[in-house]
């Protein structure tokens, strides 16, 4: 689809989006204002958080949201829908309210990280490209940040464009991994489009093009001086690789005074070599020669190759990060929580389910995170009615809304709410955040959790509760239905 | 990205293919004519073989394949490129000769899906999006004919971009799921754009849009009486939803004579609740009412839920599916294979490793499948030199290029070339096939395996053998390596 160079991305959307807004307008419910919330349900890898990602592409999505002449004709010549449809669909523009997470939020499941409000066949069209972006970015860059964890402090670098699952992935992907906090990508077209930057060397080929191994690093370090690293496994790491970028580095480094440089390792025993090239290249006088890594790489394998003493600099991550290869699926959703009367009032819904997960949290709803004055970190997220507002000078007790004897009292606190507004009557009424500026702010945000939540075996499970006011209508709508 | 209309996807690469292009101008390299291979090491979720696709988006890119004025000055920004490269890369145009095999054919590890013959630097810049898209298009495509293999003659659509991995992953995705075998998919624009058939119906909000369930599904009814699936999940199935669809189907569809409709269940215990669904609907005069499911479902649990009995005419694939979520990587490479001289001479190149999974087949290649006469079933895959050519005349003893002892002799036999010119000297020589064309051939192809390759668990391992004359240049090779 990339390939195209006018997609229409409104005709991303679920068939059944159209059917429903067709029948929407049939029923006299098309100006119906209806809430939806999108939230997820578990955390991928059997994490304590998610990174939530995608809204700057929900923002270009919803402003660009139109149909086109060639648009309505095909979906005319589909023969189900009414030309009073077709038309509504002609004059379409988004004229609801919309509210997010800001990007780069440590989110926990159940929570809202979009809440949008509309009249019901626009709420409806949004449900399948929402969903796509933010599900596949808040993927990404919650990988991204167990494996930037894991690699305590080292550069990791985005590699994996080659085996992204299309050309979305692969550019928007390395998006998320830089917010996640990866310090850059392989990706010339990311670093062009958003300004992450794009760094690369060499392949094999290279190697193989010249005569020798020794003439293919003397070309190089004679092209870049100042930024060679050469891949030292194509033919022998130790006996061939390591041995010709020392001579090369000698040869051509060493006279124009140059001290930094590196090698890269793209197969064998990793901790191995990691640390015999140390040592080669330590002994050779080339301390400053960093190495790095890739290789099918995840955050287990680094916290592994770390433990090890393997000496790396820099991971190179591939396929495990921008597929999230070891569960690759986010698995949000988008449910109606609420219908507005003519008269304003909201009327609560509710899905029900015989998979318990998948009872929703009905109303419209408000999210506060309180902060340990003292500590500064994140003590329980708490969901409440649109109208309740939370007097952080008082104590508060708050309860496990699944097993509500489980109460905590919390003090000394400073109550955030989460969800900004982004449009308003369509309007978009949200200034942007640079991408570093989101990178940063995720960075900090994560700081604020406690280690039980960061850890990757058995993480604590954060306090998400629900208020008094708002468990009470849930189980009221409930029990009205079973 | 697919949001930004004017996207310029000669971008899409690593940067590496535009340092090692640098590189190959400075070194006097630049027009020296190269050959490389894409091909993959191992089937995903350990399938006996792959189906290869995304064959139609390599031509669009490689026609399309330029470097726009901005392009030029962002990359004169990085401030490592020559004047003279930058020029090179304005007056880029691909002038090569691809050959690969069409897309549909199933294929195995280690022999080429396509064969790219050009310039140095032209070659280089090809492999991401080339890997990017036929890595991800097969991926889904294999994994698409698994699951329709594994309902055995029941619809199977594809249900799932909301999950996938960005925009490209849900549109092209639901292209080569529908390759692989899928019926349709839940995508608008992949219907638009590819002509694959969309379809959808209603989601869990329009049951809760209005006052009771009975009420949604008779306003479903009255709009769509020809198509009229209704979802029964949304309370209660067995006591809710299925007695009022009934009821609907009873009020609005009856009097008009209507048998045709059907109805969705997306939660709870489906091999259980269809039985009862279909003994529902059965005794209350509706067997013509489909079943449709969906839910996470696989290639296993579709197994499993016709192993136990389970009434389901159509399986609606999400996640599992436009993710391949068991194995999401479709480990394709591009590798050099020889390298041609100012006289024609070709030089094979290969690369060693200490991963011995990933040493190359060297050389400039012809790819034949060899088919029984008797049976018209694939007996064996076989790599040889450019300039050899089977004679299906005669036996030919074939070997195992890993165990050389493993012989077989091949009689009444087909030899047929799998590796079709896509382009030559730039030109496209190549007749697209249509995508049901695509499906069909998919199809019959498959049918040309025997069911030992065929099954999920421990397949059969096919044949892909090479000529005594490549295995000696390959053997040699690796002897002056080592």
């Amino acid at each position: 689809m990339t390939n195209d160079r006018n997609i229409n991305l409104t005709m991303l959307c679920d068939f059944y989006e159209l059917t429903m807004g067709n029948g929407y307008l049939a029923a006299g419910m098309a100006d119906r204002v209806t809430y939806f919330d999108l939230f997820f349900r578990s955390v991928p890898d059997g994490g304590g958080f998610a990174i939530a990602a995608g809204l700057e592409q929900v923002i270009d999505y919803v402003q660009d949201l139109r149909f086109e002449p060639e648009d309505i004709a095909y979906l005319r010549g589909r023969g189900i829908f009414s030309e009073a449809f077709l038309q509504y669909l002609a004059d379409f523009r988004f004229t609801g309210d919309i509210w997010a997470l800001p990007e780069g939020t440590p989110v926990f499941p159940r929570e809202p990280l979009f809440i949008v409000r509309a009249p019901a066949i626009q709420a409806q069209l949004l449900e399948t490209y929402m969903l796509c972006m933010v599900n596949h970015e808040s993927l990404i860059a919650t990988k991204a940040n167990r494996i930037v964890r894991a690699a305590k402090g080292r550069t990791v670098l985005e590699f994996g464009s080659r085996r992204a699952q299309g050309g979305d992935a692969a550019v928007i992907g390395a998006r998320a991994a830089y917010i996640g906090g990866c310090a850059g990508t392989a990706c010339t077209l990311t670093d062009q489009l958003y300004g992450v930057p794009a760094g690369g060397t060499m392949a094999h080929a290279w190697v193989q093009m010249f005569d020798t191994e020794l003439d293919a690093f003397r070309a190089y370090c004679r092209t870049y001086p100042d930024s060679a690293t050469l891949l030292v496994d194509t033919y022998n790491t130790l006996q061939s690789g390591v041995p010709n970028a020392i001579r090369a580095f000698d040869e051509i480094l060493k006279p124009l005074g140059i001290r930094k440089c590196g090698i890269r390792l793209d197969s064998g025993d990793l901790a191995y070599l990691s640390r015999k090239a140390r040592q080669m290249l330590d002994e050779a006088g080339w301390t400053q020669c960093t190495i790095t890594t890739s290789n099918s790489l995840d955050e287990y394998l680094i916290q592994d190759l770390i433990r090890q003493g393997a000496c790396i600099d820099c991971f190179g991550v591939g396929e495990r990060l921008i597929t999230a290869k070891s569960e690759p699926v986010f698995g949000g959703v988008y449910k109606l929580t609420a219908v507005e009367g003519p008269d304003g009032s909201i009327t609560p819904k509710i899905k029900i389910s015989e998979n318990v997960g998948k009872i929703t949290n009905p109303h419209f709803k408000k999210l506060y995170r309180f902060y340990g004055r003292d500590s500064g970190k994140a003590l329980a997220d708490y969901l409440c009615v649109h109208d309740e507002t939370v007097d952080d000078s008082k104590n508060l007790v708050i309860f496990d809304p699944e097993n509500t004897w489980k109460q905590k009292e919390v003090y000394d606190f400073q109550a955030k709410e989460l969800l900004v507004p982004i449009f308003q009557g369509g309007k978009l009424v949200y200034e942007k955040p640079t991408l570093p500026q989101i990178k940063a702010y995720c960075a900090q945000q994560v700081d604020t959790l406690w280690d039980e939540v960061l850890r990757f075996e058995n993480p604590h499970r954060y306090y998400v509760d629900l208020s008094q006011k708002l468990w009470d209508i849930k189980n009221d709508l409930l029990h009205a239905r079973s």
